[in-house]
């Protein structure tokens, strides 16, 4: 496929500024030369940056933006503040009204997450948005849903992220029917929670052809790769995101420590200095900027807030990758099919009644 | 403290049998000559397995039990089957008795804690019991509790959960007051479980001097260390750890990838080896070994299954710090205080109505 993809960019979210967004655009261009972009933000503003990056020049429009959402406005303010006028809301606005493919912010979260569901809307069959993860693997990478869009989820809600998630690893990944896997914890005592248990029934009752049902995962199993999807309420997969990030830093440090803690380590260093400076590169968070709200009318991405131009030219990059692939068509497909599924049910139940 | 401790072991639990739990004590005993043994097991083979171990030999005391309880025996049944009779419940009861200072097993986790309940009972004040976790950080160890003893917890269990946590913190860390964070996630748009903000208004409220309130931590600052505890409910603290133990096997993995991957960085590894064999040594799992199950009448430790000798080892080393430093002396004397101190709010409000 060959597409010219326009993407919708909200240039004043983020803590670093226009002039880092902007960045990351340029970057993103270099590797995707048929993009353009639509930037909302302060007029004068924009154009003062565009003007140390030539090659941008040419492949943007600039759409002047009054108002800006703080990070830290709460939701409900933002709406009331931002609706219509804000560049985070003009961003997701070009996406609804069919100016561009996808919207990419390094906004506020809760805001972005509030106006997209106002902006954009659910699709049918799709009670509320989730936010997805690309998660680095020992075998790849593994989408990681909820990563905390919400805390809590029902069975049915668990079972629909299944499908959404699986939408997404078959778009971005190199895999025609994604493995999922229902995060639970394994101790004896605890034969996991109803929802969680109810969830894996209904995967099963569904028995899709876009996705194989592989039964539950630890959290051991996410950073194996065992499966292609991983998916789970939002307040433990955020906590479980978290805690990677975190355990991924110690190691790094312990490791970096290690390689300078002697005369003799540091000679080791130098020699293995190639690929060291791999393996920084690999653990580069930048190079996982990037979450997925899924289950809009549209696709939209949340880039980290304090990221640089590379960090933001990977979340672009992750949503042209989606939008290239028609991950919305793939996820409404499933989804209706879900629906059909779940009214025969209805039905039956009806007539047995 | 000079004090002769008595360890109360399950020898028939986990994965390799009684030789291994064997060599475990033996190698605890170097490193605390004043310990002694009480193995409960089949006693022809705890005999035989005990010719192997010289050392061991004038440490330990035989108790023979018939029954084993099996690693995957649900715990209702392995009550009914073992409650009295097997090597885990015996184990148990050697403390409840006050022939023991301790009990440490390795096996079936559920079987464990439900035996523990029965047979230990709770302390007063404490409703169910939690497993702890010794989390290694960049600043030292935290401790991290609940890691899978029961999913879900409302203010009133979280907040405990902090007490026994910096009850146990003050056991083994080089610290007086410890810092206690409540886990949550830090995304602008959910303000946290109605559950996780309730408990910090009741750690506020006891103000204790046992312990120092930290506020919401995030998973990043568990390997972070930020705090001496964290507190959260057993689903998502279970996910946290076995997400925190993939992370850092995937680390691992890469870093032994990347020091293999030319023949630059094997000459390099080659100069580094002393530094990387510390480095070894510092992430292995076995030196991690040991969930303490805190809120009963008594100290027990639950080790992993399939673990060698240094593994349970390390184990047993946990439980024996613990009953030195008087943790559930603390433990009460804590737990005393907040029911005390929510009793004089229950009266204040009965006055007021």
């Amino acid at each position: 496929m060959n597409q010219d993809i326009i993407v919708s960019i909200d240039a004043m979210g983020g803590d670093n500024g226009p002039s880092v967004i902007m960045a990351g655009c340029a970057r993103a261009l270099t590797r995707h030369p048929s993009l353009s972009f639509i930037l909302h933000g302060d007029e004068a503003e924009l154009k003062k940056c565009v003007e140390e990056l030539p090659a941008l020049k040419e492949k943007i429009k600039i759409v002047h933006a009054d108002v800006s959402i703080a990070m830290d406005e709460k939701p409900s303010q933002a709406l009331r503040s931002g609706r219509g006028t804000s560049s985070m809301w003009k961003a997701l606005q070009s996406v609804k009204d069919g100016d561009a493919h996808l919207a990419v912010s390094a906004g506020n979260t809760g805001a972005l997450m509030a106006m997209s569901k106002f902006c954009l809307r659910m699709m049918p069959g799709v009670d509320r948005p989730v936010i997805a993860a690309i998660w680095p693997t020992l075998r790849g990478e593994t989408i990681v849903l909820d990563v905390g869009a919400n805390i809590g989820a029902d069975a049915r809600q668990l079972a629909t992220m299944g499908v959404l998630g699986a939408a997404m690893a078959r778009a971005l990944l190199p895999v025609k029917k994604p493995s999922v896997g229902l995060l639970n914890i394994g101790e004896e005592e605890i034969k996991g929670q109803d929802n969680v248990r109810e969830a894996a029934e209904l995967l099963r009752h569904w028995d899709l052809k876009s996705l194989e049902y592989y039964g539950f995962v630890e959290g051991t199993d996410i950073g194996q790769g065992t499966t292609d999807v991983v998916v789970t309420e939002g307040f433990a997969g955020n906590i479980a995101l978290k805690t990677a990030e975190g355990t991924a830093k110690q190691l790094s440090t312990y490791f970096r420590q290690a390689m300078a803690s002697s005369f003799m380590a540091r000679i080791g260093a130098f020699f293995a200095a190639g690929a060291l400076k791999y393996l920084r590169r690999k653990l580069d968070p930048r190079r996982s900027n990037g979450g997925v709200f899924l289950g809009l009318n549209g696709i939209v991405i949340k880039s980290h807030g304090s990221i640089d131009g590379l960090g933001f030219a990977h979340a672009i990059e992750i949503g042209v990758d989606m939008a290239i692939n028609d991950l919305n068509d793939k996820i409404q497909t499933d989804v209706a099919l879900i629906s059909a599924k779940t009214e025969i049910i209805v039905e039956q139940d009806e007539q047995k009644a």
